[in-house]
């Protein structure tokens, strides 16, 4: 029924004002975005279609999926270079723009959030040694912990992601199409599509405590932001600090909630810094055989020859889901990366104390990984 | 220096015969395949050019980043059905390339092989309970676990997937093309190109036990293959039995090596039964929110209302692998699924044993999913 596509104002002062992102498979002559919903799970739905299993014309039935806590909107949201690589309203669909997906136009969530629980060895061990007590509400005496889950998907503004690099709108579509093989032509021969829904994995948040004190001024904060790596936190593999750090910053976050504050657990899709597992463990191999032994100052560099870059998870992307929680200062920031740190402080929020991992928390085999972390002018907590 | 694009004979009887994937960032006119290495990470190598951090025409130190362990090849290999989604000879390139390489043509690894230790709370508890046994080989008196690990990026040759499919290659092109918003003219345009890198995550291999005992008649298999399940895998979280399957597969898995076997964990990138996270969370809300509850017999039917579909993982492009690691008969497959079952059986495996999880191993919270895989005919352990 309605075929023209609709406008995106990115930063308006309401859903309506801003747009629906329209980018469904069965969007047609309403789709105002670029690429496909679900990131690199949209190929499965190509192959759905294909072999008939999935009806191109399918509509998601929203009935009971509304977020189960209320996230924003928060004044970040109405400035359009806080948030450029997800939509802040993409958990409200259902009910922002009721009226439109009734008429017919495929507005997808991009984002959901629910409530959860979840055990973790690390969580219980702090219980025994008495680090953690259970509190009946945050955290149970059988181990469970209480939080709100959202799952985010990509959803990029492509005038803010381009600002964001420091580089012009066109050079960003140009090299997102010239050093992808040809990836959507519509990015360069379509300059009026300005949201880009790339095939890249997401961001998971997990909070813990009071979600309703997000946005008030006196909440006290703890945040881990955390990028994935499958070996580690999956399978506790001991060359890296990764599980370990990801455990502590649980810990700290559970903590946070039993003293009447919030924590913040970001989990970003950017497997061995973004560059791949396949390069991760190359460069594993390149260490390990090294006729000089693998040492800390040979770390970074051992990665720049096979990658040609020692990391790529751009951290200046990564600030957009804090201000989205309406955060403007972090009393405790889980993490030794200075990297981060001064994408959060340039993002404008302030950073109370930097917290990194307690030495005795270190794999044994990790001591490498730490040393030229440490060389390269990482944060060495003194406390 | 060399301009034409190599000819690629999939199943060919040498590296050499079959021809070398040609998709590199600096591929130019001797590119032969669609796509970008890395999976979803090629996004990011186009961000890393754009902002001068990465010169397009870095090519890969391979120096020392050859395979750790010999996988291959096996005959599986020379079948060119039997393995088409990501390229057997993929971590062999810095040695059977590397003449193409010397001569300029931007080959890279698709495959990498390294190893490693692992530790996992829930082996800890196995051996705390006399389940398991440091036997300083496989498993040290601290709970270290030795293992091969690989990553593989995802390389599919467009006939071999639309065949398994049960699609012609026309139709897995257009399909591929048409439904990802218009991803690759190339799938169209060019149909010499027959290999297609998508930008999807790929697979995860661990092997616990003497990896040259691959191939040989005689040594007994346990397998566990895994579709990623973030929120359990990672964070305990309790609605469903992913990570405490993930641990019984890799406890047996030790298991089998300390008897002479071999254990072999697949880790594949199919979050949410590869509909992602963001559906899948809206689906845990439906299920909550239902005024008949959260039941079993609504528990596929609540997926399939959201996504119109309730599993698109397609199992039978998950058996690649196994045939990769030279695998016909597995002992004891760690796994209730029949799906999964009889997509590896369909592939010309045999499965000895199909061992379903312990009860005492299962959730709370899980119970839901557990009977409704059970009514949907999953299998369950006699024993």
């Amino acid at each position: 029924m309605i075929t023209a596509p609709p406008e995106i104002r990115w930063g308006a002062a309401t859903a309506l004002a801003r747009g629906p992102v329209v980018a469904g498979l069965d969007a047609g002559s309403a789709r105002n975005a670029i690429g496909m919903h679900g990131g690199p799970y949209g190929i499965y739905s190509a192959l759905a279609v294909a072999t008939g299993v999935l009806a191109e014309s399918h509509r998601p039935d929203l009935t009971n999926t509304q977020p189960s806590a209320t996230i924003g909107p928060f004044d970040s949201w109405f400035d359009p270079g806080k948030i450029v690589t997800f939509d802040p309203w993409g958990h409200r669909v259902a009910d922002d723009f009721a009226k439109q997906r009734e008429q017919g136009v495929d507005i997808r969530p991009s984002i959901a959030v629910t409530d959860g629980q979840l055990r973790m060895g690390e969580i219980d061990e702090a219980m025994r040694r008495g680090r953690l007590r259970a509190d009946g509400r945050f955290l149970t005496t059988t181990g469970d912990i209480r939080v709100t889950k959202i799952a985010i998907e990509p959803v990029w503004w492509l005038p803010g992601v381009a600002d964001r690099l420091g580089l012009s709108e066109g050079d960003l579509r140009e090299a997102l199409f010239r050093c992808t093989d040809g990836m959507y032509p519509a990015l360069i021969d379509d300059p009026a599509r300005k949201v880009f829904l790339p095939p890249i994995g997401g961001t998971s948040v997990y909070l813990f405590g009071a979600v309703s004190r997000l946005g008030e001024p006196t909440t006290k904060i703890t945040c881990r932001v955390h990028d994935e790596c499958s070996g580690s936190d999956v399978f506790g593999s001991d060359i890296c600090t990764c599980r370990p750090y990801l455990a502590f910053g649980v810990e700290e976050a559970v903590r946070a909630a039993q003293t009447g504050g919030l924590g913040v657990v970001v989990y970003n899709r950017k497997e061995g810094r973004a560059l791949g597992e396949v390069v991760k463990l190359l460069v594993y191999n390149a260490r390990a055989r090294s006729v000089s032994g693998d040492r800390a100052d040979a770390y970074f560099d051992r990665t720049e020859r096979v990658a040609g870059v020692c990391d790529m998870r751009f951290q200046t992307l990564s600030t957009d889901v804090l201000h989205w929680l309406g955060l403007r200062r972090i009393d405790r920031w889980i993490s030794m990366s200075n990297i981060k740190a001064d994408a959060v402080l340039d993002s404008g929020i302030e950073l109370i104390r930097q917290i990194a991992i307690p030495d005795d928390k270190i794999p044994a085999h990790a001591d490498v990984e730490i040393a030229a972390k440490r060389a390269a002018g990482y944060f060495i907590d003194a406390a």
